[in-house]
């Protein structure tokens, strides 16, 4: 007799939460049906009638990670609330980096879903167009710069955006493989050098008050 | 009987060889002793004779990606010959990028080796001790540079490094997920649009003459 319906959910939302905690602790290349059942105190072939084989837990743990990261909270977002250009795209490459744990957690997993995704090319798919998008919204905001005179006009703002988000990932890795070399305070500090650089020859800075017609 | 010795050293190079045509093939998470002795054609139990286990397996394939990166071509180091600064900054950069078929299928194991990594502190610890050595001779170049008035004397030569490095490694990842977006001339450019900023309110650019003295 299959489950009830709200038992069903209930055991959806267990084997999820087992699979994030496999990810945690042991990556990509540490899940497998077996580990996702001992997090779970359940049997592999409890396992099986969720996951028909390896590839659907993979798909399963890129969905699991998809919906966490968009659920996750961005404090810098929230703060920058509606402003637009600069700050708006400070927020977001900050809500991207790992300044708490919780974030760590989530971009340790980002990381380790690469091996897995690179290899098959329908996640790989999957993956870059996930960094398209975030791009197109960073480049939207680029733009805002620009017509704000916050960044200068000549690059276009697709460089702009494509430059930052590179430099962002990076860091990411640079900061998980050393936390110790690479604190919150000192990622925030070269993040905001980064965007201080991409701002020279900018009509003005932000917060600086525009230069006059015919002065810049 | 043990195989002879030159028998061992060949065999030890074909074990290397078909664990880089699996890590090229299926990344770290489909490393296994049974698809590197399918490779090689081999048994899985001859495959025991070299690794005990797993993370013997995971800590070879590792070696064969250091020993393969130190032994790759570096084009544009070489060609920067003994140049100081900013030129032999950018080659070592350049070097880094996948460029090429070749290079891509080095940086491909490259960010798959992370997941694996991550998950192990002294696979992690010495991971991070390769990206510290590159960013320490980066360091150098970027100290070398700002003598030589191509890059500015006010930030930390560590900091443009640490960013260099970033923005390097991000559009490694950015590239190799979509190659289409990001063919090799683009990445140059990024990569040329990245130092140009880093070189504002140098005293000189690269190849322009020095300021005079008073001046700058």
């Amino acid at each position: 007799m299959p489950p009830a319906r709200g038992d069903h959910e209930a055991r959806r939302r267990e084997v999820s939460e087992a699979v994030w905690q496999v990810l945690a602790a042991r990556g990509f290349g540490g899940l497998t049906l077996r580990a996702v059942a001992a997090q779970m105190g359940a049997t592999t072939g409890l396992l099986t009638h969720y996951f028909p084989g390896k590839r659907a837990l993979l798909q399963h743990a890129l969905d699991v990670l998809d919906r966490r990261s968009a659920e996750r909270p961005r404090p810098a977002a929230e703060q920058a609330g509606q402003a637009a250009g600069l700050v708006r795209l400070r927020a977001m490459l900050l809500d991207i980096l790992p300044l708490d744990a919780a974030s760590a957690a989530s971009n340790r997993i980002w990381v380790g879903s690469w091996d897995v995704a690179l290899t098959d090319p329908e996640l790989a798919e999957e993956h870059a167009a996930r960094y398209r998008r975030a791009r197109e919204r960073m480049t939207g905001y680029v733009a805002d710069a620009q017509r704000l005179g916050e960044l200068p006009s000549g690059p276009a703002a697709e460089e702009i955006a494509a430059a930052a988000q590179s430099f962002v990932l990076g860091l990411v890795v640079q900061a998980l493989f050393a936390p110790g070399e690479f604190p919150p305070e000192r990622q925030v500090a070269l993040l905001d050098a980064h965007l201080a650089k991409a701002a020279t020859g900018a009509d003005r800075g932000p917060g600086t008050p525009p230069v006059p017609a015919g002065e810049s």
